[in-house]
């Protein structure tokens, strides 16, 4: 019998890599695994669907890393459709409901994790529980969506996306591909709300460039319903918009009902608060990780909520390690972010304007535009950056860059300058790779650092 | 009259540009600007001749990003082929020759820069000078080379370059394009020796793979000639290679007699040694930037010898900053290069483990292969990536990075990670851009950090 029990609870990208993380460091004699998941899969990339949707991944199971089987095999007692219901901190257990059988169960923990993920956020709106209106956060839902779009039959329907972030841009993108005539309705000014409203125009030009409408202020009210009961428009304060599939991306809020009634601390976002090996706060023998967590800004020392699958990988790593007697931290996050709609390109690092603000810092900014290779070389694609400095000390506060090829990953500079801290002059003489096919001889983050040096200087002391 | 006159010796990147950022600061009321040039063209991209040799660039002047005439728009008196001959430090003076009249003047000056760039490596071997032979430093070198490509016809010719660093590997893939059989002859064990030659295998097999043939431990010893006096075959100790054509790209060295003559101070490796103003040491009036100087390798201390474009056009900046009464310094370099050969990318930063053990610095390192998307995505791209660590301490030393779409500009976290002096363990918290068409989940370089990582750990204390 092993010596001590594990307790996972959520099976996908922090909850399995913890286990498996953990099996690494102690085998099944030491430590006993069991994972509860709800759903009818573990270990896949919900940051996937969207390109599954728009045929690019072809099959549902290539977005799956590891087969349930796979991780029974290695002595991980995963147990699917199987749903924890409550959490008994005192007494160390969990109760989990068989969803097939209904029979609940309570298992014994020495250590638990809480991977529980995040929920999309589903206003209660009139019609919003219609056929043909789809989350996109599991690939169920993604599996759904399909087949309505193979019932709508693609070209010539009309797709409604809700929502302009990171989901909806890619949702739009992939319906767009298979045929529709794609609206996005979102209530900001400009899409993707995670970059400065100037930075997101250009989103807006290049989605309208590629014949997607996008329609700002938007408040849905209502979804319509045909004689089907199927959706059929979506209303906003100001208008309708026929619809024969309707997604919603409207963001996530943190899955944490559960921890919440187990009396385990939660963040003003609604996450679970950990300290920085992943524990949970107060709790010697509970961890949390993935998108059920906040995570400390290391730019403003304040915790925030970012779903994201590279987060959720680390935390689970993290977790397993500590879990497994070794040693592990999660420092935190400057808040990279990249995506793309067809071939634009959108990135984020750092603080917005209004983070700034509200951080109660000063700042200047620059923005430029380059291309991505030596402007002589055919094709070469715009970028335009974006750079937020700290006023008088030049520190860097964030990046965002939207333009073509190559535009996205350049935010790393930036990510690994913030994590550094350094200074926008500091930047203007970093050795990055330069020749005629990768970046023109400034490569476009040392010209945003140049400019923003001088925005720093102009503004003085 | 100007106040002061400030003479630059080199009209390409380092000289125009420090030329153009004085004037920035000072009009031509407070200082007067001469520059001499000895060739046909000034301000123009050497990295880009193998482009417009291969064909992507379809025009010699797509290169020339300032004409002389744009220069003498903005004040400055840049006086085409004029050669400078003797620089006279105590009295103040340049003698310079105009190459067309062939009279001799001297010019005072109150600032000088020299920025007299480097010139390729032209080994003493028979039949070297022979037509058909070409290097590829100049716009000139190109205009012949092309000239020589088109009388020798493409299709079928045959090509042999000589060197295979990122000349030698970049004018491969001109030739390729232009129809040539292309064989790469080159001293040492792999080509690419900027990189250690495990990686330098895989840029040896991505050759073979593209039908370049590339014949390692060969040195050239003579260059045979037909009966037209054209080159007809390069000889090694080995074999003789036929050649309609061959390309030499062994390598540059600082172009500093002129320098020298004049009793500046001069490096290990023949270049101008400066300060971090990139002043001449022990001349308040002299700077020096480009290709002619040595530059401070923030790893070990030493200076080294690289001539690249970016390193030139940072040094003109700062020169010109300094001279025109603002204030910049050039901190150092940290080793990044980028090169391709058709769609295999090549990157390297840092030390190789031959740099790492002539610093004295025992290393670790550790070598991974992932992909540049997600996995899953059609298309998705390997790469290896090699990272080395100094033992103990864990500190980043240096990566290298071998592989399709997305590899080299990848290096650019690794340069500034190098340059934030960052651990390995600290590289593997980065908040790099994660989506599905941009990194897997774990980015390359984030794996490459964890298993160095491990090593770091195992090697132990």
């Amino acid at each position: 019998m092993a010596a001590e029990r594990l307790v996972v609870i959520g099976g996908d990208a922090a909850g399995m890599s913890a286990a498996s993380q953990a099996r690494r460091f102690k085998g099944p004699e030491e430590l006993e695994i069991v994972a509860f998941e709800r759903g009818d899969f573990a270990s896949y990339s919900a940051c996937g669907i969207p390109y599954w949707v728009g045929g690019d991944v072809a099959e549902r199971d290539d977005l799956i890393a590891r087969t349930p089987r796979e991780h029974r095999e290695r002595g991980i007692d995963l147990r699917m459709r199987t749903e924890a219901l409550e959490i008994d901190t005192a007494a160390r257990r969990v109760r989990a409901r068989d969803l097939d059988t209904g029979s609940d169960t309570w298992t014994d923990f020495d250590k638990l994790v809480i991977a529980t993920g995040a929920r999309p956020i589903r206003p209660p709106l009139p019609g919003i529980d219609a056929p043909g209106v789809h989350g996109v956060q599991t690939l169920g839902d993604g599996q759904a969506l399909i087949e309505t779009l193979t019932r709508t039959g693609g070209n010539g329907g009309r797709a409604v996306v809700v929502g302009a972030g990171y989901i909806g841009v890619e949702m739009a993108e992939a319906l767009l591909k298979r045929g529709y005539e794609v609206t996005v309705l979102h209530r900001d000014e400009q899409p993707m709300a995670t970059l400065d409203p100037d930075m997101g125009r250009l989103v807006h030009e290049a989605m309208d460039g590629l014949g997607i409408t996008t329609v700002g202020g938007a408040a849905v009210t209502k979804i319509l319903t045909g004689d089907d009961g199927r959706v059929r428009a979506v209303v906003t304060e100001d208008a309708e918009y026929p619809a024969d599939v309707v997604v919603l991306g409207i963001g996530v809020r943190p899955q944490t009902a559960l921890a919440e009634a187990a009396g385990l601390p939660l963040g003003p976002h609604g996450g679970l608060l950990t300290d920085q090996s992943m524990r949970v706060r107060g709790h010697e023998n509970i961890w949390a990780g993935g998108d059920c967590v906040e995570v400390l800004d290391l730019l403003t020392g304040t915790t925030r909520h970012i779903a994201l699958g590279t987060h959720a990988n680390k935390h689970g790593q993290i977790i397993g390690a500590n879990v497994g007697g070794d040693y592990g931290t999660f420092p935190g996050v400057v808040g990279t972010a990249v995506s793309k709609v067809c071939d634009r390109e959108i990135a984020r690092t750092g603080l917005r304007e209004k983070d700034a603000r509200a951080a109660g810092l000063q700042y200047v900014s620059a923005t430029i535009e380059s291309t991505g290779t030596a402007g002589y070389l055919p094709g070469a694609q715009l970028m335009t950056v974006k750079m937020l400095a700290e006023r008088r000390t030049g520190r860097l506060l964030g990046v965002q860059i939207v333009g073509g090829e190559g535009a996205a990953k350049r935010v790393d500079i930036a990510a690994v300058a913030l994590t550094a801290r350094m200074t926008v002059e500091q930047m203007t003489a970093l050795d990055l790779g330069y020749a005629p096919p990768f970046s023109p001889v400034w490569d476009p983050v040392l010209v945003a650092a140049r400019k923003t040096t001088a925005a720093v200087r102009k503004a003085g002391w």
